[in-house]
């Protein structure tokens, strides 16, 4: 009997917003790991920002077009392996792409500790963890007292940024959609303050939220957030620029953020774009910290957990409206 | 007999683009020097395009007003002292303002040494010299082989940018305005190619003169030519931003360019401004350095060099306009 893979291919690429018709579902034969691949079950599918970058064009990976089964990272079970250093029932975080079987290469994967919840691996101890560890510690290097601000603070990273900042022994801000994502900062998750970028003036609630001015801004989303806090910077403040959430669903920006360059001049600002790749050498050191946070309590999870390989199209246009708290995934398997 | 000093005032803050008109000249007394001042004379005011940056607001220093005497750095000499460490017949660097005469604050001020020819203390060993070597080596941090572009590379600053890139094994590539200038470039000023962008599409032109791409952007405009540059980055690039020229001499833009923050974030871009006092305490070095350079004759010094105090706004409005090659500075006496 031949075994199949159930696939979701990117069936056209959108010029505008994105939209679960851009995709369809397909079943293909599964194919066989060559010399140096490892045949990968699938087990959970990240959910991020950037897959949908990844369809305006060559960002830090190639573009996708039209026909691709759909890019995307997964916690993944291997299989089979014809590479050395993994065998089968080890565990892996690839880019299997929206499939529930793939093939790839091994060469760079390494078996992760099969820990509790699996779900982790993909939200504190994955990219999303990681991101917001370097990014803020790296990028931005806040010291204590110091006033940070984070937005898409309710989302995978922005959680774990203000937390940490949090932790770090500063004054913590972020900037979220909706009254309720707002409250859920200050009460659950340790954040100071809380602006609401749906509720008006941005750039006004950030200076009543910012008294101090801001002196770090880790920024997940750019545009008119990215304006807002720019002009709320303070002399010598950093701005990790880790993504752009608000120019991904649409055509591409006309212009960008006033202020640019003139208030990196006047205010001697640092800004700092970075994936997370950028600091593989430090990723030891960096998830045994996060370890130690979340182990002790002081560190709180947040996780959106959908169920079935279908969901996958509606689950990537609701984290792009916003519509999650926490890490968002799909299990698939 | 009552001496006075001939002052240029800030007669209104322009709107729109900066004329002569928008100044006038008048005669007041000389004040005398309080406790803790000196009544300097003023040999050579410095025209900078941040001149015009004050008018628009708050930077790194309060705004200007109308009615008052017009702001800028110069070269002057003591006449009276009533601070230690000042005498009679030293040279200082002071923002003097455009008038013949000045009382100033003596605090921060150090006399400077009496070299010829003494047009060099405003250019090279001045705040453009420091400003091109602190701005590309702390902040561009250029390795040889890399290519290094700046912008208004016939200014005062530029020009010292692109020999200092060249010093240090880079291809050093100058954005300017009109053939004329890009011609004095390459074959006065030792850069390996030339920019017009008065002559049509920057982005495309600038790929072609860097076939590598750039690694270090030395940003002194701001506006389309910051983004054609930010279009040609490489991963890992980083841009010293200086100044925002393209944005001083009219309304407040309406946007910025496009790719912020999305170019920094996929090809991992460092920003940083500055502004040359940040450095003070590299300063020694840094002039050691210039001047064993000068010497030698590996940095060619330009200078444009106006004669009397009333062509100052005349001055500044051409500056502005680009018409200068090398540093522009008026004989006041």
């Amino acid at each position: 009997m031949t075994q199949t893979s159930r696939q979701i291919v990117l069936a056209e690429i959108p010029q505008g917003k994105l939209s679960p018709d851009h995709f369809r579902v397909t079943e293909s034969e599964r194919s066989a790991p060559g010399d140096g691949e490892v045949l990968l079950k699938v087990l959970l599918v990240s959910l991020d920002a950037a897959n949908r970058a990844w369809m305006q064009g060559a960002t830090y990976r190639s573009a996708l077009s039209s026909g691709d089964v759909m890019a995307g990272g997964a916690l993944a079970e291997v299989i089979e392996s014809r590479t050395e250093g993994l065998k089968p029932g080890d565990l892996v975080f690839a880019d299997t792409g929206w499939q529930t079987y793939a093939v790839v290469r091994g060469a760079r994967l390494r078996p992760l500790p099969r820990l509790e919840p699996l779900t982790h691996l993909l939200s504190v101890y994955g990219v999303a963890g990681l991101t917001a560890y370097f990014g803020l510690l790296e990028c931005g290097r806040p010291a204590a007292g110091e006033t940070v601000v984070v937005s898409a603070a309710a989302g995978s990273v922005g959680s774990i940024v203000g937390q940490i900042a949090r932790l770090k022994g500063c004054r913590t801000v972020g900037v979220a959609g909706g009254a309720a994502k707002c409250a859920l900062l200050t009460t659950e998750l340790g954040f100071d303050a809380a602006v609401d970028y749906k509720a008006g003036d941005t750039r006004r609630a950030l200076r009543a939220a910012c008294p101090d001015g801001i002196d770090v801004y880790f920024d997940n989303v750019g545009g008119d957030i990215f304006e807002a806090c720019l002009f709320n910077m303070n002399n010598h403040g950093r701005i990790a620029c880790c993504g752009a959430v608000s120019q991904y669903d649409g055509a591409a920006p006309r212009s960008g953020p006033r202020g640019v360059p003139g208030l990196i001049v006047t205010k001697r600002l640092n800004l700092r774009g970075f994936i997370v790749s950028d600091f593989d050498e430090q990723r030891d050191a960096a998830l045994a910290q996060l370890q130690s946070w979340v182990d002790s309590g002081e560190l709180k999870v947040r996780e959106d957990v959908l169920e079935g390989l279908d969901c996958l199209p509606a689950a990537l246009v609701g984290l792009l409206a916003g519509e999650n708290v926490g890490k968002r995934m799909v299990r698939v398997a």
